[in-house]
């Protein structure tokens, strides 16, 4: 199957957006007509994208998302090249996150998320062990996946290499770690933030060769946040440093 | 239907936390026996609860939860009285969160299991707006829906007069703010964080009560967070300021 992105404003993020190239659109019959079910249709009509309106039998294959009547089929998602990002200039400093295990696709995209909110330049992915990015990675990112770069390695151990190599400095996020996150200096460095999966966390390779390893301290036995919570928290302390810089 | 739980972190939970009674458990039949299946089986005989395997079919019901070959039957989820929970005693300051609409269920379960990590104290919900608290939500608190009181409310108006006369003050995360969320102290007072849903954000009837409206600056035009993200970002930032007062 080609791929496809689902729900109003994600395909309303593809088609404005300049990564994805929307080859047609189908609506449900009968769907309840909203400003953005319009919006939807008259970019589609400036960009000269196809659109129809199908009954809901065609919808059946897509019954398990919450598609909200509207499924674009895409362009498949093009991924970067760690050397082409670390060749590319930039004023000012470079952040990535490294993602590593993460499986659950409303975590995946939720990180991309809030990495974009945050002017993060890259997420890096092991095609391995990460949910790749699908359609439910797509839509729980809102769009955000076109707006910065998606690298897919083979080996996320030598990809920590070569980020250290080009002045980039490993920050792994660890449960078990001594220094609270806020502690570090984020605003004057490049830097790549791992987050480990919702099971396994960050393989040891990876946290052997981490410069810091941080924690959220917490007010409560319970010692488990959700792995795109977790991120959004450290994420956000880095912004807030930078702003204040 | 009975109520239900699903996923063998969200039963081992359940096991061992005080909050829902587990009635009984059952088993996908030939399913990977793991050390947690083993725990579950282990709680369960302790505790004198009956469990089965069962094949397949029985599982068919659950099929859209990944419910990983366990599914609790539980007590249906006691929601708090707003009157009972101001009269509790606390040693120092009380911590809320009020979910004014948001319908995700994965974004309600994370935002409860950010909160029970900080050591917050209840999750109060409209019942008309919101998502209850249901098996996904469940699952994706990771069982800690059990740990803090759950207050289910006619009107979130009258809740947020009630807060103010018991001495809260309320905070609402509004996009459009002029104040950023860090520029607070929330380390002194007891505070209701208000998190708007996913598509209408915050009531201007509730924006009008707060007391604070704060946002959370982008380093990008893309401004958009996830809600539980957003939650999560002004959630730590208090709890980083508890911690270092």
């Amino acid at each position: 199957m080609e791929d496809f992105i689902f729900g109003k404003n994600s395909v309303i993020e593809a088609l404005k957006g300049s990564g994805r190239k929307v080859s047609r659109i189908i609506f449900l019959k009968g769907m309840k007509d909203t400003s953005k079910t319009e919006e939807i249709i008259s970019l589609a009509k400036e960009r000269g994208i196809v659109f129809q309106f199908v009954p809901k039998e065609k919808f059946t294959q897509f019954a398990q998302y919450r598609h909200q009547g509207v499924v674009a089929y895409v362009s498949p998602i093009e991924y970067k090249d760690l050397d082409d990002f670390l060749e590319k200039k930039k004023d000012g400093f470079k952040r990535v996150i490294i993602l590593d295990g993460v499986e659950d696709p409303h975590n995946t995209g939720a990180i991309i998320r809030t990495a974009v909110c945050a002017g993060f330049d890259a997420i890096i992915l092991q095609s391995r062990r990460n949910s790749l990015i699908n359609s439910t990675v797509e839509k729980a990112s809102a769009g955000a996946v076109n707006l910065l770069d998606i690298i897919m390695v083979n080996s996320l151990s030598n990809t920590v290499d070569k980020l250290k190599d080009n002045d980039f400095w490993i920050i792994a996020s660890e449960v078990g770690a001594k220094d609270n996150y806020y502690e570090i200096n984020y605003s004057d460095m490049n830097f790549a933030l791992i987050l480990g999966g919702e099971h396994s966390g960050i393989s040891s390779t990876l946290l052997k060769k981490s410069d810091f390893r941080v924690k959220i301290p917490m007010m409560a036995k319970f010692n488990s946040l959700n792995v795109s919570n977790a991120g959004a928290i450290i994420i956000f302390e880095a912004v807030k440093q930078i702003l204040k810089n």
